[in-house]
């Protein structure tokens, strides 16, 4: 029997922020099923306004109270208010879905690209944690190769946008932008170098062994998604002046021999994977490409110089969407279709 | 006996882009033994005028009686001009230091880059080739490792300064960012997608196997120039917004183990290297570093996560300095050095 699902009362924290807007926005656009929607942020935000299905909402302030009887929780916010507030709302019996790191490496809490484990939200116990935007268009990228020729290691540099970093980083790269088209020195704020008309190799904060938080975080994240725990992943995470669209260059050795040729049909035929590759015509996608759509956009796919079971690709996703609100919200409407929410 | 070097009648063709800017004045800063300098370009360029010892000098068309008693032609154009002309230069016993394609892979033809083999100057016959702007930056990086642990493989992704196209490069970031800033669409005259706010998994045109040209230079050349026509080694060739300042992502396996911290030393021991390393205080070199500098500037030196023999670095270089212009000069004056010219 199949019916029109029950509304779901929806909290979106974070609601002020870039992933917080598009998630509002893509609510909407994809129909998710929405009887009360209520914009949370942090208590800096409260009373701002956001707009959702041609109504302004108030922001109120992310506080246990302001969760009562919500189905579905999305936070798009610092990990410290999913950290106090997943637990009230999973205690409660709704689900928390969480953008932030927080929750991700926890044991028992599933960290979920829907195409990809749907299965493990089986296990959910009302966390559910959304990976990182740059490790969703990895995997994406990865898992069907994975499946169609197993994988045997990994080498990965990512050119992320701005945005990532939330609107800082946004306003970061036009601010520069603006100083630079004057001819004034371009000021730093939200990253220790100028952004604008640079690139970084630098990404979040350096952590253990010379390597930063989001490194480890593409390590830890995508072994546990493709539940590859001895993955070999090797990465440098770099950020570039554009403001939406995380690209990646992606080295992969697979377990068998598997053609480019071959490569391209198993990503093709991956839901969420689109390939544009088409060296003749000149054909390859970029981050530009990417923004403002779901898809991954896989390209470039090409054996290795000598080595047969290695193929270059070069992947890009907005990081928005699927990096981030399009992937939540599909956990969601994954946990619907299962009956579990 | 150490004298002062004999006046030289340089000849520069490609005066008016964007290498041959830099070659002008470069040749001045350096305090090259300038006797006459005769500014070339293709007939295109002719009439034009360029600045060189606060001197106007009109630029004349790159024909064959232009070089009569020249010691030096700088080739800084297309390959046609140096196909044509530099064996001319040196049947009359001159020497061409070609920065185009064209040479490079020539049988008896030097690639050089001084620091790393510049011995193999001893038995050009006046035609010198002068790596592509990308392979200079990478070679450094790599030759004070492998003369410290060997070499067993290398996978790169670089990402490149819209001037390692010229000024056409130049222009077009430059009009793009105009028209992203007008709200307008940005139009597309170099490269065949916008580069501003974006990044090109795409270099030159493409070649064999789904490779860019530019990506093969990157093999065979660092290959000659390292003199190891077998190296393992594997790249994606990157388009980024920048306007001066090639970066390279480099994954470096080593023949025997060699530690982070002695990597960091090779290379700053290694002359025209500069390491910029430092997780605490937040520092690595980025293109702006690089930009209006000789040196090669290395970062982000670790240890590959689980592998002792694999060391990853960041590698800057100014693309027209190091990477072209400064390139050429060295060569010239290492060959002065060694009474060859």
């Amino acid at each position: 029997m199949t019916t029109k699902p029950e509304a779901k009362t929806v909290a979106v924290v974070g609601a002020t922020g870039a992933v917080g807007a598009v998630l509002l926005r893509e609510l909407e656009r994809r129909r998710f099923p929405v009887g009360e929607l209520r914009a949370l942020a942090s208590a800096r935000s409260r009373g701002a306004h956001v707009r959702f299905a041609e109504r302004t909402l108030e922001v109120e302030e992310a506080r246990p109270e302001a969760f009562a009887g919500v189905d579905f929780a999305f936070f798009a916010a610092t990990g410290e208010l999913s950290k106090s507030l997943a637990p009230v709302i999973a205690k409660q019996g709704g689900v928390a879905i969480d953008k932030s790191s927080t929750w991700r490496m926890e044991e028992g809490v599933p960290l979920v690209v829907p195409e990809i484990n749907a299965a493990t939200l089986e296990k959910q116990r009302g966390i559910v944690a959304c990976p990182n935007c740059t490790t969703i268009g990895l995997v994406m990228a990865l898992e069907p190769i994975r499946r169609a020729a197993g994988l045997r290691s990994v080498v990965v540099t990512t050119l992320q946008a701005v945005s990532g970093t939330g609107r800082p980083g946004i306003e970061e790269l036009e601010r520069q932008e603006g100083e630079l088209a004057r001819g004034d020195a371009p000021t730093c704020k939200t990253y220790p170098r100028p952004i604008a008309r640079n690139a970084l190799p630098f990404c979040d904060r350096f952590s253990e062994a010379g390597y930063t938080i989001e490194e480890w975080k593409l390590l830890h994240e995508t072994r546990k998604i493709l539940d590859l725990p001895e993955l070999e992943l090797s990465m440098t995470c770099v950020r570039v002046p554009v403001p939406v669209g995380h690209s990646a260059s992606v080295l992969v050795e697979t377990e068998r021999p598997l053609t480019a040729a071959a490569a391209r049909q198993v990503l093709a035929a991956f839901p969420g994977v689109e390939v544009v590759d088409d060296a003749p015509r000149e054909l390859f996608p970029t981050a530009r490409d990417a923004e403002g759509r779901d898809e991954v956009l896989v390209g470039r796919v090409r054996q290795d110089i000598g080595f047969a079971r290695r193929l270059w690709l070069w992947q890009v996703a907005d990081n928005l969407r699927k990096g981030a609100a399009t992937n939540a919200i599909q956990i969601a409407e994954e946990m619907i279709r299962r009956g579990l929410a």
